[in-house]
């Protein structure tokens, strides 16, 4: 964390000085934003958080509700999310307060008295050490008080405007502000009132029943549900051995149950199976009260018991499985016509809850949009860079709801369905990646180049999510990851692994520390000097070398970037390997050594050969104006 | 972490309900209190933030300054300070924007060039591993923010009363609020003002020039300064290439200067060496311009150069090794008259800074006194706990004196006076566990017994603070280190490592169990049963077995807890052995099993084994009402 190089700072240093529109932001809400997002669920309010570090963007995010989120009813934490969290400064405080999963048991009927559940098996969260952050359980309210206070703390200082609810808008292509939205306040003295505001981009995260999907033309298009599901949040005295256990359940009776402990040491979440619902569609079910969501437990998990005695939140759901074939305004791609408004999370993509997924690809819905709006409308790219959003992630949603009813069917079938008697863990285990959001890999676009150069350096795959390793650093010779050192500050980032030459020999590290500083096909030079060039990007260059073995004094200068009003040297972005791990045998990193081009959103748009500036220019000549 | 079992949770869990005092607590000062505690330092805030979890203790602390500190003076934060953060909630945080020293580094005069210095040696920080937490440096304004929130979530409550002035004390021991204080306002409309406030103890924390220390008639005897250092926090641009490394610089002009990075990335503290004082203590040198001190650091630094950009503090000072020869109003202990007022960290030791250590032992000096406060205020213990803390806390301040005398003397030496040239560095490594914080040893005492049967357990000293090491939970097969799930909450914990037999089988363990839950002379039985046993006692249980191959339906019910309006179980208390690291194995532990007893403070009580339950309960009956 870097600090104090504006001068002594006395706070807590997670609050950035305000800058642009933070500073004397406005309570109310103004007649002309530049984004408006719809709606404080995960997706817009982590987009709120990405755009707080853009504070010459005028962001507001209004939400129907007049305040904070109470209870949510998404609780899956992917390793994927909490990797992200880290980069908006929050993975350890909410990893300390979350339930933990790291393995999941098996309950089946007893061979030998079929009528009793069985435990048969007990496999690991992450046997592969998939990542080194940890799959989380726990309530989206705490989700979105970490994303809000990360918003707040900007430098564009971004709250919620509450009480506001979306009612419709129009789309003038023509004008400063191209979208009318027409908002309702719904509570206070002004209750009822109507407004127009004004704004360049709309974002619609306003969930399953989004106004703002009506409002482009868009419809989910899917499979009907067919089998309804109980979903209780309880405290409950049990026998049941495993009640702290992540486990799916199924018994002879045909009936299963999905468990996930919740954070506190006390709380859990039971989805139980309520069977197949009426062809007629017949609404009986979806009545199902409390205590035969109770009872049906409770039979399922026999020979155990469950006492409940207290319920947090309850419902009935049946699984549905629904996407948009787009998520933005824009109906003809072939037109040329630019987005305007966009859509994310829940307004995109409806699933079944029980594998934990849909907070997760809503929050990276809303971090892959958020640095597209800040490039875009700070003019440092062209407004073309917003139509690879919907490009992006309608393939996300679409492979998530294929993995969903894969998972979702095989959770309810009965267990004599099943070839295979270990077919679910099989399958589980298999397919591990997907569910803890390491899959996404994005297919080229101006975004991400293709993988002509992989080879130097296999372990990043372009289009892949950066994957951290632990090198030292040098001027203090700490122990760190390197991925963690990355920010969600919307810079883009170029991680030179360097040749085998130290720091100081002529090498191809040194040329290429040089033609990024000063030739004008250079990317660096793209956006101005200084500050400017600081802003957005952030270079980091790892030796072969042990820390101890790189001369500070001798790394190019490029490496070592001057900030702030004092002009201070920036040490500490210059790493040599850790001691035990090294990082360039573990990534498959060529000795020759490769730059590893980095998006603002952690995702991998390019591995090349340190000497390939060409390919690095045209790279950014396409991205920044 | 554990909550919503009193009830779902929806905000941040670590802000625990208010209870007692903590509900409704007035906003002014009142008349009458249990513990005024007079200064918001280091000691007097974490004295609050464990006084915060007695809610039915009137607990306030005043502060001459009429609001938070803005910039503080000390930096060092040893692991056991980060040890003792985690269980107070904030060791991550606190981390995540620290400077952490992972080694050090030695400059000399170079031998073939003496004018200019060069690096000799570089030693690993904590080359034994002495402590899982790291050693930080990070301003003592952001420790005191912590320890204030951790105040003010605790139950209590407790905030500082700012601008209250201490201006004297009275004890008669006959009254039931024996102390009077007079105080007087200084800032506001009653400014100047003065007032009394009896209290039943009060605590000096008030700072090298105490006045409380002063009101009970002690002195701080010791020898005189004779070498002066100039001390700055600045932000400067060098060539030095260990500027971002804690450095011992010595130089052959004979300056030396201690080189302390601080957090943020840029920021760094100098002490610089100004020479000798002359006898006749004229005070020139301690009017020495910034400029001059940063004139001396270039001299010492030959031949690199550093061009100071930013100062945010500089002082002059000069080393002083004083200590009072006890820390409470007890001016004979043969007399039996029990204390009534305290004093501690540096109202009762001064030093030099540059070991970093005053900070650090005054942080244990008020958590050594807030439980023992806890307990006789609310009846549990006799009032006679209360003389443990000065004969716990002066030895400790005694060998703090010593070490930092043999420090500083080296640390003030020419280079050519070193018989062995290195000195510095072998006294450095080979005293290390005493900076860290892990030397304390307290005596045997009626909190801390004798050690006749250490051999149950030799990883666990009595009288040291207990050693954490990786475990496995039963409940849900989270790996966790044994020794951070201890809160700061007060409680006593029992550690019972379990014999070889597993749970349910006839052992020892199950014998202690039973004995544990239903002996008239169980500790568990003194402070009566239900919320009240949970709120004296922390009770874990250590199996010999991987979490997997212990059947909690098995595990004695005193070891799984009641909680709550709801009569929950607690399950998280259970534990089986890492998978690659057998806590057995690490510290020590008999097969047969042992029950270690760490006090709320974290230091190890007692070490004995399971079967000897008349000494358990001799022990408590000591201790217990």
């Amino acid at each position: 964390m870097q600090f104090h190089h504006y001068g002594y700072v006395s706070g807590d240093p997670r609050r950035l000085p305000a800058l642009g529109e933070g500073v004397d932001r406005p309570e109310t809400l103004p007649d002309n934003v530049d984004v408006l997002i719809v709606g404080t669920g995960p997706a817009g309010m982590i987009m709120a958080a990405q755009l707080s570090q853009f504070p010459h963007i005028r962001t507001r995010i209004i939400e129907r509700r007049t305040g904070r989120l109470e209870i949510g009813h998404a609780d899956g934490i992917q390793a994927r999310s909490v990797e992200t969290f880290q980069a908006f400064g929050f993975a350890d405080r909410i990893t300390a307060e979350a339930y933990r999963i790291t393995e999941m048991a098996f309950w089946k009927p007893d061979p030998d008295r079929p009528e009793h559940i069985k435990r048969t098996a007990r496999t690991p969260d992450d046997p592969e050490g998939i990542s080194e952050f940890p799959h989380l359980i726990v309530n989206q309210a705490r989700v979105l008080d970490y994303l809000a206070e990360s918003a707040a703390n900007g430098p564009a200082r971004i709250r919620p405007d509450f009480g506001f609810e979306f009612r419709g808008l129009e789309i003038n292509d023509d004008e400063d502000y191209p979208v009318s939205v027409s908002v309702r306040t719904v509570a206070g003295h002004d209750e009822g009132v109507e407004r127009t505001i004004r704004a360049r981009y709309v974002v619609g995260c306003d969930g399953a029943r989004s106004g703002v999907r009506s409002a482009i033309g868009c419809t989910l298009a899917g499979d009907q549900a067919n089998h309804a599901w109980g979903v209780m949040d309880v405290l409950a005295v049990t026998d049941f051995p495993d009640i702290r256990t992540k486990c799916a359940i199924q018994s002879r009776s045909g009936g299963s149950i999905l468990l996930i402990p919740r954070e506190g040491g006390h709380l859990f979440r039971m989805y139980v199976d309520l069977g197949e619902v009426p062809a007629d569609g017949s609404s009986a079910v979806r009545n199902t009260p409390i205590e035969q969501i109770i009872k049906r437990a409770n039979e399922i998990l026999t020979p155990y018991t469950l006492d409940v005695r207290d319920v947090a939140w309850h419902s009935v759901y049946e699984v549905g499985h629904r996407l948009t074939d787009r998520f933005d305004d824009v109906e003809d791609p072939e037109s040329g016509r630019l987005p305007r408004v966009f859509i994310t999370g829940d307004a995109c993509h409806t699933h079944s809850a029980k594998a934990g997924q849909g907070m997760n690809v809503s929050m990276q819905d809303g971090f892959n949009l958020g640095w597209k709006l800040g490039y875009v409308l700070t003019q440092r790219s062209p407004a073309s860079l917003l139509s690879t959003y919907s490009g992006e992630r309608q393939v996300v949603a679409a492979n998530l709801i294929a993995f969903d009813k894969q998972w979702s069917t095989m959770m309810a079938k009965r267990p004599e369905e099943f070839e295979d008697p270990g077919e679910l863990e099989a399958f589980y285990t298999r397919t591990i990646e997907f569910p803890a959001g390491f899959m996404t890999e994005y297919a080229p676009s101006m975004i991400t180049n293709d993988a002509e150069q992989q080879a130097r350096a296999n372990g990043f795959p372009v289009g892949k999510r950066f994957k951290s390793a632990r090198v030292s650093r040098v001027c203090d010779g700490n122990p760190l990851q390197l991925g963690h050192q990355a920010r969600a500050d919307g810079r883009w980032r170029l991680y030179v692994f360097a040749d085998a030459a130290t720091a100081g020999e002529n090498s191809a590290t040194q040329r290429l520390a040089e033609w990024l500083a000063s030739s004008p096909q250079s990317p660096l030079n793209a956006g101005g000097h200084g500050d400017a060039r600081n802003d957005w990007f952030d270079i980091k260059v790892i030796y072969q070398q042990r820390h101890e073995d790189v001369a500070i004094n001798q790394v190019p200068q490029v490496f070592k970037p001057t900030v702030g009003p004092f002009a201070l040297v920036d040490l500490e972005n210059v790493f040599g390997v850790a001691p035990d791990e090294d990082i360039f045998d573990l990534r498959g990193i060529d000795r020759n050594g490769a730059l590893v081009v980095v998006r603002p959103d952690q995702y991998v748009a390019d591995v090349l050969s340190l000497e390939d500036t060409g390919r690095l220019a045209a790279f950014f000549q396409r991205l920044l104006i």
